[in-house]
Parts: structure tokens; sequence; C-alpha cells
């Protein structure tokens, strides 16, 4: 029970409170740098996202993928903006972005079929 | 006489010129594509300006950094806004990206000084 | 049952069928780029393919690797010809490299164990 | 039974073995010019691990990672020392550091849990 | 006088030198496996020139890429096989390369004039 | 007059004002988590530097070897330990690091002269 992206959000949740809980002032300031950089600014957080998945696919990063595209969904970009988004990826990154390309397009679809579960299991296949 | 960006630029328009008479068919194409993916559609080319100049700092490339800096000053983004952006991909890509940020700040200034040229010489100190 | 090129094997036709479905005009005629790049030119497909071994294996992506070597295989490659690429690409690339050369030997190992299936069932030792 | 560890070290030792044995000259010299980059010189093995483990983590190798942390355990680095190691890689390398971060933190938690086992089983979930 | 080949050739040359009289064996013993790798072996040198000048593009060395196309020159391959090569590249390491493929056509550019010097003076059109 | 290690510590200089003028609370927050992380901790400042060092060779960036380097030196590196410090780089990161390495050798012989300046005039300052 559960999609590969609930056990990334878990362990990912796990992880950030194990990483949180050493203690390590610097390693805490750096989290608390990373998620400032994606409020909303001179540029709001929802442009920011889309800047943070671009710059998440080019260095072809599947978490950073994922995490990245879930805030995506929620600001409301639409699968055409995202697409075109990744596309822009995809030609800065070249054809090695292509795994991280399919990746992400399973994400997308994984995200959708949250925000509209199907009446009956579905999920895989 | 001119500045780093006109000798980019004309470097750029060089061997731009150079390559496409060569006549290799794809990768006149890729180039193509390449324009393309910069153009209005789900995205509008402001944006996609910006994914691009995130995209380049993140892989550190100081000429892909001053292309689309060119561009997203000419679609009117602010320099708060390109900040924010930058910011992005500071954060992302971490202070291995810093030479590439202070490149990125004085092209900035660079693209600004061409808008608004100061009445005296100017540029260089 | 089957190896884990098949489930690649899989999961690359599905998404790539999935991508194409999408019909994102410039992602699609990126996929054909790519496709046209490793075709008979100047230079064979069989060169071409060699190509894209290396640069896939000093770029790190272990999906590509499987995929170029499945190519390099069918073109007609030897294992002392494909370990001497994946050489270069080790100097080149570096000890980082090594998890990647661990992989591609052990899909070298699988791709022949498919041209000459054991007759008991084998596979897994 | 064994966690991720055990079976990373047991795929890294198979693997291995079936490179050397496959006897490509160079490849050999490779493998041999790495390990001796560890050995103690000007600067002592354990500086060299812990130089090791930095270099794995910003260009975000995962594998490579586990080894040099095994090492440094071994060779006496406490886990205060590893975290100011692994913040040096996190502001060199970015927020796109951060999953192998977690990896890396994770990695040390089992290193630490083999050398003092608990009583009962523990360590999945 | 002379080009920005043979500046980076003496400098190459001037700063090997001074690696090697440093005398640190291991530093010296990864040049000499450097050279290894493209000597003809399963593989010929002429084929391993140009994996070495794949490699150096998607990885994107300008000093790689000079060296290696230098090389790639005088073992015979055709500028029309050397554009293929450079196209292969440029597919799996996407737009980001096109500064580095830029600076290689001109390098070839180059190559090719100091095999047949003009008449008069050359090098800058 | 000058040598290109002033050149650099001026632009360095200059352009670290210029970003600190421009008053981005988190740009400038990482200018200063960057510091942070060099600063004597569970580890000392002196094995943060080397680590700072690898990292940046690894992830070719010469003008952050150079940064690295010049500190390296301040804190008593000797050359025979930094030689061991880019070999590890060097075995990790591959050949495409050469030519870096030929710019550390080279930093670090420049660095070493400001130490004890020839008797005749010289090229630095």
């Amino acid at each position: 029970m559960g999609n590969r992206l609930d056990e990334f959000r878990a362990y990912r949740a796990r992880m950030n409170e194990r990483i949180s809980e050493i203690g390590h002032r610097d390693i805490n300031r750096f989290f608390s740098l990373d998620s400032a950089a994606y409020r909303d600014g001179a540029l709001d957080a929802r442009t920011k996202e889309l800047l943070g998945l671009v710059a998440s696919t080019v260095l072809r990063c599947n978490d950073c993928i994922d995490y990245h595209l879930d805030q995506c969904v929620k600001l409301g970009w639409s699968d055409a903006e995202l697409y075109d988004a990744l596309n822009v990826a995809l030609v800065v990154g070249g054809s090695i972005v292509i795994p991280h390309l399919r990746h992400a397009i399973e994400t997308i679809d994984l995200l959708r079929a949250e925000q509209s579960p199907p009446a009956s299991v579905a999920e895989s296949d």
C-alpha cells in the first residue's frame, strides 16, 4: 500500500527529522536557507518552485524533482506548464536527462492520481 | 573597444554563423529546437528565459548565463527578480556557483549600463 | 521473472510511450533528434553507439549505459572492445565512475547470457 | 537478513572480483592507483579518507559515500567530525547534495549500530 | 604570432613538465595510465581518441577538447566525422554544451589552417 | 605588473563587495554560512580548507581552487601534503581534472614565490 511517492515522503521526513535532531548548527541553517529560497519575495513562491524543478532536472536528482513537482502541483501549475518547464530542462541538459524526464512524467501522473483517485484501486498499471 | 558582453555577442554570432554554414542537418535541428524551447507556449517566453538562466547557473556556464541574462533584461525582469532567481541557483548549486554569481551580477550591471549609459565614459572604473 | 535489464526495457518502453502520447511537439522532436544521432552518417551507427556508451559512462547514468550497451552488443562490439571503451571512460571520469563500471560489467554479462542462455535456469548465481 | 550496507559490500566485492578476473591490465592498474591514493603518505590515511568522503559527497555518489564512511569510521573519525566534513560538502555542493546527506547520515547510524548492536533486533523500521 | 592552440600547447607542455619534476609517484602513474588509455588495443588509437573527444565535450572541458581534436586530426578523422561525433556529444549533453561546440569548431578550423596554411597571413579571418 | 592571483583577489573582493551592497538577505546569509563552514569546529579550520580544496578540484572550479589553496598555504600545509590532496582529487575526478591540476600546481608555485620573493624583480608585484 502506498506508491513510491509516499515512500519518498516518509523517508525524507524521517531523515530530515534525524538530521535536525543531530543539532549541527550550520547544517540546520542551510536547511532553513533552503526553505527560505522558495518563499514569496521579488519572485513569488510559484515561480521559484518551477525554477527549483528545472534546476533539479538538469542536475539529475530524482528526489529533488519529486519534491519540487509536489510543490508545483500544489501551487497550481498545470501539466502543460510543467511539460514546458521540463522541455527547457531537456534541451539545456540533453538526452542524459531523459531517464529523469521519464521519472518526472511518472511523478506528475502519480500526483494527479492523488488529486482525483480512481473509484477502484489502481495506481500500478 | 567595447566590454566583454560585446565580445561575447560578436564571438557567439560569428561561430553560430560558422556552425550553420557547415550544414550538419542534426546540429542545425538542435539549434532550432534550442530556440523553440524559449518561445511563448504554455509558459511564456519571459518565464522560460528565467528557467534557462537558473539552469545555466547551476550548470555553471558563464556564456549561457550571459545569454539568458541578456534575454531576461530585454523581457523586463527587474534586478530584484533576477537576484531572487540567482539565489535559488545559489542554494541549489552551492558555493561552487559563487564565481558564476559574481559573473552574473557583473553582467547585470553591464546590461543596465547599456540601458542608461552614463554621460561620461564609464564601465571600467 | 526476468532480470533487471528486462525491467528497465519494459519501464523505458512504457514511459517513452507515455511521453509520446502527451504530444508535446518539442519533446517529441528531441526524442527523434536523439534517435537520429546514432544512425549511420559520416560515422557509422556502430561507432556512434560506442560514443554514446562512453558519454553515458562519464556522465554516470546507469539507464543510459544499459541502453547503449544493449545497442553495442547488437551491433557486434566484442567484450574486449567494450572494456577498452569503458577504460577510456574510467580514466577520463575517475574513480567516481567505478560504481557505474560495476553496473556496466554486470550488464555486459547479462547481455551475453541472453545471447547464449545456459541449459539450466541460472542468471542469478 | 542484513541491511543495505551488507548488500552493498557484497555486491561491491563480487563485482570487483569479476572486474579483476576480466584481466584488463589498465583497469586493474586504475584500481590499484585508487587504493594507493588513500594510503599513508605526506597526508595520513585518516585525512585522505575524509577527503574521499567529501569528494564523493559533492559528486553525489551514494556508493562512494558509503565506502568512504565505512573507512572513516574504522579509522576513528567521530560523528561530530564527520558531520563537519559533510557540512563542508553541503555548502560547496548545495541543496542538490541533501538527498546524499540523508543517505550519509543514515549510513553513519547503520555503522554505529554495527559497532554496538542493540540487545534486541531493531535497525529496520 | 601564434594562435590560442600554440599557447595551449606551450602551457600544457610546461606544466606537465613541472608536474613531472615534482616527482609525486602516484600522480605520475596517473599520467602514464592516461596516456595508455589511448594506445592501440582491442580498440585502435583512432577510435579511442574519438571517445576521448566526446567524453571531453559532454564534460565540457575546452583544454581536453583541444587536446583530443589535435590527436583526432593527426589520426585522420575527417571534418564530417568529427562533426558527427560532436553531434552525439551535443545531443547527450544538451545546449549547455553549445559554447564548447563553438570552441571545438573553431579549433578544427585552426587545425586545418595549420595543415594547409594560406599564402597570406592567416588565422584571424 | 601583478600576477593572475592578484587579479583574482582584486576581482573577487570587488564583486563580493558589490554583492554585499545589493543587500539580498538570503544571498548574504549564504555567504556567511559559506565562511562559517571553514572555521574551527569539531574539525579544525586547517582540515576544512583541505576538504574545500579537494571539493573544488573534483568540481573543477579554478577560482575556488585558488581561494582554498591561498588559505591552505596560510594555514601551513606543505607542498607535499597539498600534492597528496590533489592526487586524491585526481583519482576521484579523473583526467578531466588534469587542466585544473595544472592550474593548482601553478598557483602553489605562485603562492610560494610570494612567500620568498626572488632577489630580482620577477612577475609578482
